[in-house]
Formats: C-alpha cells, sequence, structure tokens
C-alpha cells in the first residue's frame, strides 16, 4: 500500500557543494560514534554495500510476482515459506508468526447505468500480450474495495470531484444534495478511503470510485504497454477500512483476538465501510459521467475525459449491487532475528510488507526483495564472525494492502515486549527510480542525513542527500528552496499512515522511519493488474540500481542502530520542527478567524447574493464561527523548555564517550524511550487507537499527515474548544519528553 | 475584435453598503458640475435613460446579422448604409467617412497530415438546424488568418504550447528546435498574432493555430448547439498582422495613402506576417496531435484532448498550403454629429465598430446596436430643444477586425485635427450579461466610477459599480479584495490593444475608456460562424438587459462630458495608478535579479546536472545576465511632484466653479490635452507608431497591456540599457504632465 511517491524532504547548502571533495578525504564524523568506531563503522559498512547484488533483486522479483500473492493466497504462503527459508540459510531465526484477521473478498460486483441509457462496466482489466502475467485468472482478485459493506442499492448518480469534505461544502453552495444518491468520485485528494466515509456521512447510499486520465491515465503519458501509464481498463483496487480510525483487523482493534479478547461482529466493527463502494476505470466511468446532467463541475472538478463534466443529480442513475466473502483468513508474517551480542533486548526493527494486490511487483516486492538483500548482507557479515550489539529483528508484513493487518496485529500481540525494546523501526515499501525520500520521527532527521551522505546515487556519483538537495533547490517551494540552501539537514516529512510504520510510530511511539527512492519512475500500475515484473523492469527501476540503493540506505541505518555507543537520536531538529508546527497552526488560527471575519462581512452586506447569475441556484452562504484567540502560552513555554533541553543534551553529549558501559545503557534506554513521552493515552479524540501526539494521519485525508493533529483538525473543525485542550495536551507531552531529554543530558554527571 | 471578457476593475468599500440607502435621498456629487448643474444634469441622464428600449437593440441586431458583414462585404456596406440613415433622421449629421485598406482573403487552404498516416483536415465549420444563420455560404468567409504570408510548406511538426516566447524557452530545455518545422500552438495565452511571429522568429517555417477544448471547447461547458461552446468544428479566426507593431492597414503604417503618402507592398510591409498561418477545430487538431512523437508535453501545456500531448518534432509530418487575395478595398466608417453649441471644437467620439468576422452577434453588433439605441436617445433629447454644449461624434468603425483598420486610418488621416478638439474616445465593443468591465486612462477612473454608481444592474437592483465591487470582494485577488474594502474607487484595467480605442490613446494621446458587461455569458463563438443571433439570444444577453445598461452607462458618459462646466478629469488615482506601476516594475527588476543569481549558482553547482534524469535529454542552461541596480530617482522624484499636483488641482478645483467662460475654457482645454504629455514623440523602442508612455498593447502579448511599457519590456528582456533609458523617458513625460496639471490649477489664480 506504498503510497505514491512523494517529497517528503525539504533540502540546505553546506555553501559552495563544489567544496566537498574534502568529504572524500576527510573522516566524516558519525552521529553516535567516536571517532576510532565511526572509522571501523564505516569500513564495516562498505563491506557491506560490496555484498549487495542487484541481481539476486531483479531474480526474487520475478519469483516473487509469478503468481498473486494477496493476503490469504496459496502463492502468499508460498512467498512467505520462501522468504524464511532464505532468512534461516543465511543465519537468521526465522519463522512465520501467523495472526488470523477478516479479509473480505468479492462474490458479486455489478455496476450498470440504467437511466438515460443502459451501460454494463466490465469491470475487469484487459489482459496484454506485452505483459506477461496479465492473462492469470487462477487467484486473482478482481478490482474491488477491501471493508466495503455488501449492498444492491439504484440511485441517481451525482459527482463529487475527489469526495472530501471540501468538495461537499462547493456542492452546498451549488444547491445539491448526495443524500439517498450514489456518489462518483475520482482518485487523488486524500486517500481511497476517505471518499465513501464523507459520502455516507452526507448521506449517500453507495459510492464508486474511478482513475480520471488527469491524475491516472493519458493525460500523464502514454498508457501501458506503450508507455506506463493507466489504460482504459486499469482499475487501482484497495482498502477502504476506516484506517484513520484504526488500521488492523477492524474486529479486534486495539487487540488480538484470544480466549479472552472476542472478535466484533462485521456488522458492529466500527472501522468497516457503511456503504458499498467500488473501483472502475476510465473506461468504464465514461458512459456514467457522460450521462450525467445537472450543473457544469466547478473548473478545478474537471478531468481529462472528453467530456463536459456535469455534477448531476442524475438523469444518470445507476445500479450497484456488491457482495463479498467475510472470511478469517491465516495472515503470515515473516520474522527473522539475529540475536544482539551486547544489547540482547534493544531491537532495531526493519520491516517491508510481503503481500501484495495481485502481482505487486512495484508494491511492494520491489521494496521486499531490497530489504531480503540487506538480510543476506548482513549473513555474510555474521559469516565473518561480526556480531551486532544489538538484537536485529528482520519483518516481511502479510496482510498489509488490506489495512496494516499483519503488523498491526502482530504489534498488537506484542505490545508490552515492543514498548520495552524496540530501539527504531524502519520501513521500506515499494522503491523506484530516482530521489531518495525519507519520513519519519525528526529525532531521526540528523541520522538519515547522515546516512544519505555515504550512500552514492547510482546514476550520479554524488551523494543521494546531495542529489535530493539538488532537487529541492531547483523544484521547491520557496520556503523549501531557501531552506535547502541554508539548513544543515534536509527537512524529512512526517508520517501519517499508508504503510507499516503506522502502528509502531502512531499506536506504541517507537521512533521510526520510512525511506525509498522515487519520482523518476512514475506509473499507473498501482494496485492494478498491471503492476507486474514486466511493467516494473520496463518503466521503472529495471536494473535495480536504486533497489540496491535502498540496501544500502536502510541496511546502513540498521547497522548503525545496531552497533552504535549512543543511540543516534537528536533533539535539535526535533525542537525546530515542532517550533515550525506551531507556527503553522497559529497560522491556520489567524487564517480562519480572517476567513470568518470576511465571509461574515460579506454575508451581512449582501455580497453574496449581489455577486451571484441569477441564471445559477444560489444558496445563502451560512455564516462562520469565528475563531476565537486561544491561549498558546503552554505550548511556547514548553517550546522554550524543548528548545534548552535539545541544546544542553548537544552539549552533553561530547562527553558521553568517557560513561561506563552501565551507565550507557541506562543512557540509550532514556534516549530510545524518548518517542514514547510523545504519546499520550487517551489518544487522540474520537480514535484513542492513535496516541501519538505530534504525527497523526488526517481524518479527512487518510494517509495525509497532520502535525499536532488533535490541534490542527480542531481548528480545521472550527472546535475551538477542543484546539485548546489540544494546546494543553501537546504542551503537557512536550514537558514529558524535555524531562527525558534532560535526564539523557545527566546520565553520569 | 472584441477581447475575451476579463475583469479588468479591481474593487472598494465605503464601509457598509447597508449604509447606502442615504445615496438614495441625497443628491451625489458630479465630478465636473456644480450642485445645481448636478441635479439638472442627472435629471437629463433620467431622461434619456427612460428612451431606451431594449427590443430595438433586438431588432437591430436581427438585421445587422442577417448576412456575413466583414470588411469588403456588400453587406457591410448596407449595414453601414442602415447606420447612416438611421441617424440621418435622428436629427445626426451623418455620413461614411471612406478610407481603402489591405483586406487579404483565403484563395487556397490546404493542410493534411502526411505521415506517419493521412489525415485531410477539413476546414470547414458545419452547419446546424438550431443555428438559423450557419447554413448560408454566400459570402462567408471560411476559417483563415488575415495578413498571413502566401505558402507551401512540408515540415515535421512541434507542439508549442502557446507559441509565446517561455515556450519556447521551455522547448529549449527539452532540447527541441523548431528551425525548419511546422508548428501547431493552441489558442490562448496571447493574442493570436503572437504565436506565428514568434514561431517565424525561432525559424519555424509554417504555423497552424488550434482552439483545444480545455480553454475554448467542452472542458468548459457544453457545446454548441446544445451549449454555448465550443464545438468540434467550431474555428476561431482573426488576424495576424503585428498589432504590437502597428494597427491599421499595415501598407500605411502612421498615414493614408494618398498622392504624396505612397503604399508599400505587401512584401515589404514590416506588419504582414512572414509565415503562412491557419487556424484550425480541435476536430481538425486531434488526427495531427495525436501522431506526435517525441516528448510528453509538459503538464502545463496538456489540453482536454483525450490523448497524451508530446512535443514532437514529428513522425507527423504535415502539408500546408495558403494563398491569398491581396486585395484593396473601401472600409466605410459611419460617422455621426451633433455640433455642440458652447464648446463646437471640442469633440466628444463614442464608436464600436460594425465589420464582423461572419454574422458577428457578439461581435460587434451586440455593442454596435447599444450604441445606436445611444444615439436615438440623444436624437429624442435633442428634439425636446436640448443641445450639447460640446460637439458628440458618433462612429461605426469598418475594417476592425482585421486589424483597426477603419479606426486608425481615420485616426491617422485627421490627425492634426483630433490633437486639437478630441475631448474623450469613449469605446465599446462585443457586450454581454454580468459585470461592468471597465479599462482605461486613470485620469477618467474615478469619473467612470462615478457613472457606474449611477447606473443600475438589470438583474440585482443595485448599482453596477457595487454589484463589481461585490464580485471582486467575493472573487479579486488578496490585494484587490482588500482594496475593494477600503479603497473608495474600483480599480480600471489599463488598455493595450484589441479594439477601436488603440490609436486615440496609444498614437495620438486622447484620454480613452474601453466599456462592457460581461462574465455571466461565457460561450465558444467568438470569430466563428456561430457568434449569431440565435446563439446571443440563447446564451449571452437574450432580453438586451445589459445592452441597455452599456447604453445608459455610456451614454451618460457622453452626456457628462458633453454638458460638464469643469471636464471630469481626476489626477489623484492617475498619481497612485503610476506609484503601483513603478514598484510593480521595481519588483520586477528585483525579481530578475534574484532569479539570475539563484539561476547561476545553481549552474555554477552543478544542480541542474545532479537533479537532471539521465532518461531524459540533459540540455546544460545558459547563465543568466544578473540585474544591475538601476537609477529610479528620477522617476521617484517625477512621482511626487506628480503627487503633489494631483492634491493642488484638487484643492483648487473647488474654485473652479467660480471662474468667468473665457478661463473655463483655457482650463478645459487644458485638462483633456493632459493626456496628449503622456505621448513621446520617438514612439517605444522599434515601433515608434506607439507613442504613450504609460500604457501600450505588449511587444509579445499583443493585446495584453504592459504598463510603463519602456521599463517593464526592458526588464523583461533583460535589456538594462534599455530600462534604465526608459525610466529618464517616463519621468520626462510626466514632468511634462505635471507642468499642465500645475497650469491647470493656476488658471484664474
Amino acid at each position: 500500500m506504498r503510497h505514491l511517491f512523494k517529497r517528503t524532504f525539504i533540502p540546505i547548502l553546506l555553501s559552495g557543494l563544489a567544496a566537498l571533495p574534502s568529504l572524500a578525504q576527510q573522516q566524516p564524523s558519525l552521529l553516535g560514534f567516536g571517532t576510532d568506531a565511526a572509522k571501523k563503522q564505516l569500513d564495516l559498512e562498505a563491506t557491506f554495500d560490496k555484498q549487495l547484488q542487484a541481481n539476486n533483486l531483479r531474480d526474487w522479483m520475478k519469483r516473487m510476482t509469478a503468481f498473486p500473492h494477496q493476503l490469504g493466497s496459496p502463492y502468499g504462503l508460498n512467498n512467505a515459506l520462501f522468504l524464511r527459508d532464505k532468512l534461516a540459510s543465511w543465519g537468521f531465526d526465522a519463522r512465520l508468526d501467523t495472526v488470523h484477521v477478516l479479509f473480505p473478498t468479492p462474490k458479486v460486483r455489478i455496476l450498470e447505468l440504467t437511466e438515460p441509457t443502459k451501460f454494463k462496466a466490465s469491470l475487469t482489466e484487459k489482459p496484454l500480450k506485452e505483459d506477461a502475467t496479465s492473462a492469470q485468472t487462477k487467484d486473482v482478485l478482481p478490482p474491488y474495495h477491501a471493508f466495503s459493506a455488501n449492498g444492491d442499492v439504484t440511485a441517481e448518480l451525482v459527482f463529487v470531484n475527489y469526495g472530501v469534505p471540501d468538495d461537499y461544502e462547493e456542492l452546498a453552495k451549488l444547491g445539491v444534495d448526495v443524500k439517498g444518491k450514489i456518489v462518483i468520485a475520482k482518485y487523488g485528494g486524500s486517500w481511497r478511503g476517505i471518499k465513501p466515509k464523507v459520502a455516507y456521512e452526507h448521506g449517500a447510499i453507495g459510492c464508486i470510485i474511478y482513475s480520471d486520465p488527469k491524475e491516472d491515465g493519458y493525460f500523464q503519458g502514454d498508457v501501458y504497454p506503450k508507455g506506463a501509464f493507466k489504460n482504459e481498463s486499469g482499475v487501482q483496487r484497495g482498502s477502504v477500512v476506516d484506517l484513520p480510525l484504526a488500521p488492523g483487523d477492524p474486529l479486534t482493534n486495539g487487540f488480538v483476538a484470544d480466549a479472552t479478547h472476542k472478535r466484533l461482529s462485521v456488522e458492529e466493527a466500527p472501522a468497516m465501510m457503511k456503504i458499498p463502494v467500488l473501483p472502475i476505470s476510465y473506461g468504464d466511468a465514461l458512459p456514467l459521467l457522460k450521462a450525467l446532467g445537472g450543473q457544469i463541475a466547478p473548473a478545478t472538478w474537471r478531468g481529462a475525459l472528453p467530456i463536459t463534466y456535469h455534477v448531476g443529480p442524475g438523469p444518470a442513475k445507476v445500479h450497484l449491487k456488491l457482495e463479498f466473502n467475510f472470511d478469517i483468513v491465516p495472515c503470515y508474517n515473516v520474522i527473522a532475528t539475529l540475536k544482539g551480542s551486547e544489547f540482547p533486548d534493544q531491537w532495531v526493527i526493519r520491516g517491508n510488507h510481503h503481500d501484495a494486490w495481485v502481482f505487486g511487483a512495484a508494491d511492494p516486492v520491489s521494496g521486499a526483495v531490497a530489504e531480503l538483500e540487506e538480510a543476506r548482507a548482513l549473513g555474510e557479515l555474521v559469516k565473518t564472525g561480526w556480531k551486532p550489539k544489538r538484537t536485529i529483528v528482520y519483518c516481511w508484513w502479510d496482510g498489509e494492502e488490506p489495512g496494516l493487518l499483519g503488523s498491526t496485529e502482530w504489534v498488537e500481540k506484542y505490545q508490552s515486549i515492543l514498548k520495552e525494546k524496540a530501539v527504531v523501526y524502519l520501513n521500506s515499501d515499494g522503491n523506484g527510480r530516482g530521489y531518495l525520500s525519507a519520513g519519519g520521527s525528526h529525532t531521526l532527521e540528523k541520522f538519515i542525513n547522515q546516512v544519505g551522505r555515504d550512500v552514492i546515487d547510482p546514476e550520479k556519483g554524488t551523494s543521494v542527500i546531495d542529489r535530493l538537495r539538488s532537487r529541492t533547490i531547483l523544484n521547491g517551494s520557496p520556503t523549501a528552496k531557501q531552506e535547502a540552501r541554508t539548513r544543515t539537514d534536509l527537512r524529512i516529512g512526517a508520517l501519517g499512515s499508508g504503510s507499516d510504520y503506522t502502528p509502531f510510530i502512531q499506536h506504541l511511539g517507537i521512533a521510526s522511519l520510512n525511506v525509498g527512492y522515487g519520482g523518476e519512475d512514475a506509473g499507473g500500475d498501482y494496485h492494478s493488474i498491471f503492476d507486474s515484473y514486466d511493467h516494473y523492469t520496463r518503466f521503472k527501476d529495471g536494473d535495480f540500481a536504486y533497489g540496491v540503493a535502498l540496501a544500502k540506505t536502510l541496511g546502513r541505518s540498521v547497522l548503525r542502530f545496531a552497533n552504535a555507543d549512543v543511540l543516534p537520536f537528536d533533539f535539535s531538529n526535533f525542537a525546530n520542527t515542532v517550533q515550525l508546527y506551531t507556527s503553522e497552526v497559529k497560522k491556520e488560527l489567524e487564517a480562519a478567524r480572517a476567513k470568518a471575519e470576511d465571509h461574515n462581512k460579506s454575508l451581512a452586506e449582501g455580497r453574496y447574493e449581489a455577486a451571484s447569475d441569477p441564471k445559477d441556484p444560489f444558496v445563502k452562504p451560512m455564516p462562520l464561527s469565528v475563531a476565537p484567540y486561544l491561549n498558546f502560552a503552554p505550548l511556547d513555554n514548553a517550546l522554550v523548555a524543548l528548545e534548552n533541553s535539545a541544546k544542553a543534551f548537544a552539549s552533553a553529549s561530547s562527553k558521553f564517550s568517557a560513561l561506563p558501559a552501565d551507565k550507557l545503557k541506562e543512557l540509550n534506554e532514556i534516549l530510545y524511550k524518548t518517542e514514547r513521552k510523545l504519546i499520550h493515552a487517551d489518544g487522540l479524540p474520537r480514535r484513542p487507537w492513535y496516541r501519538h501526539q505530534i504525527y497523526a494521519p488526517g481524518f479527512y485525508t487518510g494517509y495525509g499527515v497532520k502535525t499536532l493533529p488533535m490541534i490542527r483538525e480542531a481548528i480545521e473543525q472550527r472546535n475551538w474548544k477542543e484546539a485548546e485542550e489540544g494546546i494543553l495536551r501537546v504542551s503537557g507531552v512536550l514537558e514529558g519528553f524535555v524531562g527525558e531529554v534532560e535526564r539523557a543530558s545527566g546520565v553520569g554527571r
């Protein structure tokens, strides 16, 4: 369920990259290692790098993508066993860790236009002779949305753009209501699960999601097989479980089913979608959209189909019938361990999922085989006698696609152990050709910048971090450009959801990173039958050079965490980041106030009515609640304390190398548990599973992160009371965090 | 050649429109009139308003659009005689003022795709049973571009987006050269004549311009006849004479042919296009664009055709053959005069063209019939014994469409008289339903705001200026919104070119206004066979209510100028506007400097190479010339003097009502000639016909205005020396202007 490539970094200039040859000559510093240890570590990493072979990635991708391998499929188990056996052969303690989860698959899928003309949607992807696996039918899941409700509905159609809350505000202005209607939304603008959720909230009884060629088809480039992009039969499958409420099996949110913890029924599961939802191709969508009447869709809603986009409702009427098998299936996580020689109870965890929607060459196999090559190279190091100081846990998750099922259940199952032992979680998912993309805990921002400095871009010979800096200097926003020239570290994005880091960081507060390459490899294969070996090798990382770069990036990350004397956390960038988020939410509040004042003034003056076109329906807008001034003082004070503690830690750190072993152990335990302090036991309002108070997936964006979520979402929802509570909540967790950073600075003093 | 509707106003708030009832009760002030005179004038205007009948507009439109009436056509002469006779019957001294001009019409038009497949473009618009005149063929000019060169060329095709200079910079980045190729550009982004001019500058040997459905077709709304928008056979005709070089007959730029002034040959005329150019429909463009290979067009270049847009060159190869009759034809301007009773040598000039490309219901008949109804209503006032103090000259221009031929030749013919006598020129062109749009000399900004205050919007009952204010408050840019709430007068746009005001303001420095209504009447009829009575009455101002509003707006303007004691010029808004333009060009200079510095730094650091995708061609960019600091002091000093003189004039104006008649006459002569001071005898660099130093059509935008053109265009072309000369030039004309304003303040002192 890798989310499409986004630049999550914003970049620097160390003032004159021309001066960089020095880097090659002088020994770079290494966070967490003294000078001698750093040299030894870098030699080890160089040895590790030398083990990595692109051909392994190619062979394993071909093998793993030969047949459909979704959750619950025979080939999914086959792949899991293949992974386990490989890992065992390389010296890992490898096993399947199996949980059982709900996995709905389709029995009946019917979509037809009944008025004003008849049309029956094909709902199938056409095999291509240029794509070797596309003609397979055995075990192939047809296009559908996992966790859709059963349903048999007939109603007028309404086009709702992306189907996010703003779009319904726009519809209200047009006087269009979706109550009792079936909506058709296009992919994009949010995670897909938001669309039926918001449609349901507005009274719709069914939801169709299609890929418009504007975002995902011929508008972007030549279509498959001539080019990489989505052709008229391609469909994006996917989950529509209410992920921003909680990932994992929706029958067991927050726990794993056992004798005392019973599954909910499908009907009572809050994260189940409440209406039928179906994804379709633009080939199938065209006749439906063409049959719509009513007003012209707002200009920004219109896609690239050769029609005038109307919103309806009707005269197009559609019949949507969906039935699912709601089966409980085994979910095979593959877990492989190298025990730590000094700190066996400190776990460095690395993961990528192995299940796909169909063949899944890009998503997830491109990342899974890079991870496998990392593990093989570690095995080679072990053969030479090397042992990690800390325990290394390599994971390949099953059931990620339907809703992070494997990883979430595993995290919930072992949560008490993980709270104690998990040092860091390093995730990857689909990988491609291009630029480094990294997101995660900002206590790791400096760390991943250092790793990126030490990995060479396979196309350009410069470091991957410098290539990203170049890109940001050229293509970034004005602020990003400016920072890319002046800030020491490139900024990393924050994590919302969309891959298996979610339960680690969001539920337990385990510092996490998500890393991949991309940006030179766009395509329309995502979650379609055409995400195949043939497509991947023609249009993505065909020589697997960036698969190897990913293995280097995360392999070196694992090695540094496994061996560091002092765990490579840094608090100054984190403090700077939270300051930035705070200024953002303050600006959002000011903007909300200004908007409401301006709107209410215009309303009182009759501006809307005066400016409206009498030939269009006029719906008088409602006044907006004007934001009060909120007390940000607790947060501002916490930020000062945070910055001071980060500075104190930085100056204390020069003396850490002199600490005796027991003090170092105490220090490291404090350090990797600092992220736990960003968790609040109550979770976020109305979604207690999400506990992190700095990062969360947006309630109405899905994957997309909302930072300082309680404050920011309350402002967006104009819930001023909750925003003020959010300020206190965040201030509280930051104070707890500061306490730990201060404690770390004081170790051995 | 009415340019498509653009908001040219930026808006105010008199603080609380709720408080406006007072306006209805209290006597509003009237620029140029004392209290008693104002009351009398407003009574007169109310009487004028009462004469206006929408049905006249309807009947006359039906009559004037019954047959094609382009320049040189039999029905064009028929319409001119109809206008003349009507005007004479209403008491005007009316006549045809005929000049002879070059008017090329097509003999041969062939466009075919020769490789990789064969396709012959139809180059015809399909008649529709829903459009009564569309099946006519007699005298109908097929789609073509007037002043295209003859040519018979075959070459590979290149897609150049809008075909403006920035697009060729983008092509250079892609490594694509158009030398020896035929380019295909879409309409939009500039005036059409810019496209072949820039193509020719880059070495292309032919140019095709098509209407993409994104800008002008189904993307915008339902197509004709279901809706108003361009269908797959519709084509936009038009002129491609080099209008920013000079309008009018390109064989006689700046003069009228006679015994001593000889016409150039077609071959030696600098404003003639040098390569063959042809407009086509999107139906004809689709096979050509589909056949293009090469790189994918940049995202912002892609339109709404259901294809992947490629730039080429080739494999598409096209054959374009064009031949024209280069005939000299009579051009019938209709001129009708009401002699002034007190100041017969002060002329208030009002104009709209009468020639069309085909039937021209919207363009220009909708404006022409409103003007005719104004004239009829004036005739009614004359019948009651009223006489204008100043001479009123009503004009209907011929040959506007091919390049403002009628108005330009008339202005050139009578230039010495006009320099002395012309008080103001008030223009309209096509008119539609919606909001007031006004542009022109900023010495008239306050005046047109007052007129707009006194005209009631037919749909809303509020004043048209307040309705525009409401629209700007809701939809304007942040700056425009802000000003609409706080500035007394709404800003009016500056005039570039695109209609008959051009020779008046740009060549002679006669203060001008261009006024129309629109924004609720979009359509795809522009310059096509479908700009018909049927289309207009279904989709535009079907009840002619805004035709009447236009007649009220410009009729009242004529009456005020004809009767004012003191001509209603104001200098404070002009001073404010030139200050704004100055700060804009300063910002442009700063932005150009910052861009060049950033670019050159990135270039030196190897950023472009590092960030580039090795699978795309990489063209190393050239360094940019860094803007030096320029001496703006002369301009800043002139602006201070201008502001002071405007203030002094405003305070002197309270005493003008006490002036004796001869002093008033002296004052008024100074006032209406102030705009002449903004003219410089040398004109603009490389285009001496354009003499105004504050406003000009952009050399690379066409209609689109460039304010402070000599400075601004020099900065845009990175010609720093010329920019500095421009500062001195503008400062000089402003000083001359200030001198006249000071002289006006001192009259009778």
